[in-house]
């Protein structure tokens, strides 16, 4: 059985128990979270998070990148969210890379090299000050005066906020 | 109090009963999930993932944008990713829009014109497709046998599966 079919079966359960009621699509805590898509990460359950609380946005490393400014400019200008919060992790794989060499590798399995940047970092602390300071540029972006960020210690769970 | 202060607060607490053991980054489910960054949909919930299990990739509409193809990239290259389930839902903002209009506004607001589309569709269905298309046009993905497109249905929590 693959996994999609896996978890196709658990949300059959799912939508049985479904009592969410109509929710609106603008988030109640007028909170955007900007996050890496790593498995160990369950952004809900480290915050708290129910239905119709916080935009999600998850990429790989939790970069901020064109396409998360377009999913916050959506998401503050659309949707009235005004705070910005930023969580990268400890144990990042994009921590332990180097673009030019993923690119190289790339080049050879396929022949084309990918037009796009990996996002290789290689000090954390330093990427997520570099990651508020994008946000904080962005002339797209109404609100830029809560915009924080946090590494996420994947052996405790803990968030710590990086300033 | 901020929302990210009331987050905060909880974070403490998840950390306090924090019990992950040591994981692996590569998901056990050798999945990649990509989906809306919108606050009505619980990933984690709605498929039944636990820590470790899945890349969870969310934007604006769950499109697939060259920041997703990148993510899906590392995803499958480096920690070893099979299947890609893409997720959007009913309900959409990215389905009301235009991208033009919005354009104007934000342009009309700042002076600057947003260099990126916003990436409004009209029609959901027809989207999911197109989505699914440029997954499996990737060279960039060694998996694109196993990629499938789910609508979320926000009113009952049941993914329905375009084909």
């Amino acid at each position: 059985m693959s996994t999609i079919d896996r978890l196709l079966e658990h949300n059959a359960s799912y939508a049985t128990g479904f009592a969410q009621g109509r929710l609106a699509s603008a988030p109640a805590g007028r909170v955007a979270v900007v996050s890496c898509m790593d498995a160990r990460l369950r952004i809900d359950a480290m915050l708290g998070l129910s239905e119709g609380d916080a935009h999600v946005i998850r990429n790989a490393g939790g970069i901020v990148t064109d396409d998360v400014i377009r999913s916050l400019t959506l998401s503050q200008r659309l949707l009235g969210t005004r705070e910005v919060m930023l969580i990268q992790h400890t144990d990042c794989g994009l921590t332990d890379l180097e673009d030019a060499e993923v690119a190289d590798t790339i080049e050879r399995d396929t022949g084309v090299r990918p037009p796009f940047a990996l996002g290789a970092f290689p000090d954390l602390e330093a990427n997520l000050r570099l990651s508020i300071g994008r946000v904080t540029a962005s002339p797209f972006l109404p609100h830029r005066d809560a915009v924080r960020g946090f590494v996420y210690e994947v052996g405790t769970g803990r968030l710590r906020e990086v300033s």
